[in-house]
């Protein structure tokens, strides 16, 4: 079995699990950035007629999924497994949207970093023949995160400009096995989008403890992980049309950049943030956003749509997490990072 | 590729990945208990030296961990995963724990039933091919849980008969490939113990809101999970030599009886539950243990070693969680419950 995986930390999906459907919800503010034209829905109002933020949430969870389910065309009593988390305590989002939906469930905590573990766990499953049909999510609220890291929302709260604002979106990526084999179906003509593999991170901590510097924490484990993934796959960073970090903002970025430079990977060229294009300049995110929702919301959206249409047929995500809490806030800790890398093509190989 | 899977949810490793070692660490009062025996570290001391509660799941995890690799003999450079969870908000005492050692990091949350998931996610992984050595763990710590879900240890909280103890408590098994294939090998005459199969479970939830009540509360998934189980599989309660629920307690215990009686299943023979074994009835520990240490610690421990020894050939593991928060108790909400089943074989199959 060793041609599933190459060196320690990539996985090798050789059965091309197909991402046949995806949809992206985005909440107002979001909806009004650069990417609005990408998402499947644009909240009108981000607490969706509910009585609390996390019931917004799972709410705008559970739309995303059943419109991925819908836009594949299937029932949800098809999908074998879904893969899914948030940022809430004891993922509370993603049990309580799952809860009515009656699909068989594994909850995954991965801060931030959750929508590529998500959709490597749902490759996995499907490339290996364990799922026909395995759906990966991830969301993120703005008020359920604010209120439960930091301050409640009435406080009106301040922040530096190195923080970020936490994303309120989500993602859904349903798999399905490739009818033929390896790779190269082409649906009506256009593109199949297939996870081709993965490359899981390991836990990085540089010693940083303030929480209103994320970017700066997580950005060491993106770099370990890219590193890892070019030389366990021998490809070189032009290899992609574009690699997308998931949400270390403009500091992260610019920390990955330099970092990666000095290890002589060229980031230069096909390398941007999903924390840096969700929000404009003219919208007051400071470093930009954040969230398991920015990523999932970028990669269902924009990413999916784009390599759907062929205009984008090699692209490497990697969402990033930050494994604190309140309570590791509190004890002086530091803030220990992690990011997960997906390979996603759409291009025969 | 449909051999790696019966019906919808259940999983089936026809590589037959190995648990070559495992480890469990309880907690000063469980180790008084009934299962004393059985486990590889009593502690002395339920804060292990450690300045806070937290620090000390952490370091209780860490040792469990580095215990299983130690005793498989390998390195923990050459672990390729690790998939691990805990009750703590963010996973944290997983997160810090797993920072320390280096090893790729998959974090998992499935309250009380993420021994049963992590081990679902290591031996689909070994299965596959994608790790050479995966690891599960699983760690829930009295002092963590009952000030984050219930009042301040301070406070010296009084509860009614129907609430559980979290078990101060990990576990840690590391699988990896079998050398010959098909689960046959003897290792220097004794059993090789191994990862058969899973049943990946669905969120049920009756209604319950009472978090004094949670083996009622999750009883209802580890009902379903395990009738899926037995349809899925065409397998009767009999061909196992041991049915384990995770922590369900009496009240828990007694409802899966009668409610898999009246489904035509018999579990009056094999049938038990961690949660009523691990305290004995000296122990005030009202209607038994909880949390992901209680099934984690008594697999680990107690099952893996009367595997090894040839007492015990055929088990099924199902942990059960209650996917319930302090914000959801708030908001009103009951409480989603969920359970996972793992076939575990010493027997040539």
């Amino acid at each position: 079995m060793a041609e599933n995986k190459m060196g320690r930390q990539t996985l090798v999906f050789k059965n091309c699990p197909e991402i046949f459907a995806a949809y992206s919800t985005a909440g107002v503010s979001e909806g009004k950035g650069p990417l609005r034209q990408w998402f499947d829905t644009v909240l009108e109002d981000d607490k969706i007629g509910q009585k609390t933020w996390e019931g917004a949430e799972t709410k705008m969870l559970k739309d995303t999924v059943v419109g991925a389910i819908g836009k594949g065309g299937i029932d949800k009593h098809e999908i074998d497994v879904i893969f899914s988390g948030d940022l809430i305590n004891q993922l509370m989002s993603s049990s309580y949207a799952v809860r009515e939906l009656g699909i068989p469930f594994l909850g995954l905590y991965g801060a931030c970093s959750t929508m590529s573990e998500s959709l490597i766990m749902a490759g996995a499953f499907v490339n290996a023949g364990y799922s026909k049909y395995a759906a990966a999510a991830a969301s993120s609220h703005f008020c359920t995160a604010e209120r439960q890291f930091r301050m409640p929302l009435e406080h009106g709260n301040q922040k530096p400009p190195s923080a970020q604002v936490t994303v309120t979106g989500s993602g859904c990526a349903v798999l399905r096995e490739s009818v033929k084999g390896c790779g190269c179906i082409q649906d009506l003509g256009r593109p199949g989008v297939y996870v081709t593999g993965g490359t899981i991170g390991k836990i990085v901590d540089m010693g940083i403890n303030d929480s209103n510097m994320m970017g700066a924490a997580m950005a060491p484990a993106a770099i370990d992980t890219l590193e890892t993934h070019f030389k366990e796959t021998g490809k070189e960073p032009g290899f992609y049309d574009l690699i997308l970090t998931g949400d270390l903002g403009k500091i992260g970025r610019s920390i990955v950049i330099d970092g990666m430079g000095k290890k002589g990977f060229d980031m230069t060229g096909n390398y941007e943030d999903c924390g840096c294009m969700i929000f404009g300049p003219d919208q007051d995110a400071h470093a930009g956003g954040s969230g398991c929702g920015c990523s999932g919301s970028v990669l269902c959206g924009y990413v999916f749509r784009r390599m759907k249409a062929g205009e984008l047929k090699n692209v490497l995500l990697v969402s990033t997490g930050a494994l604190l809490s309140t309570i590791s806030t509190q004890q002086g800790e530091s803030i220990p990072g992690i990011a997960h890398a997906v390979s996603i093509s759409a291009e025969k190989r």
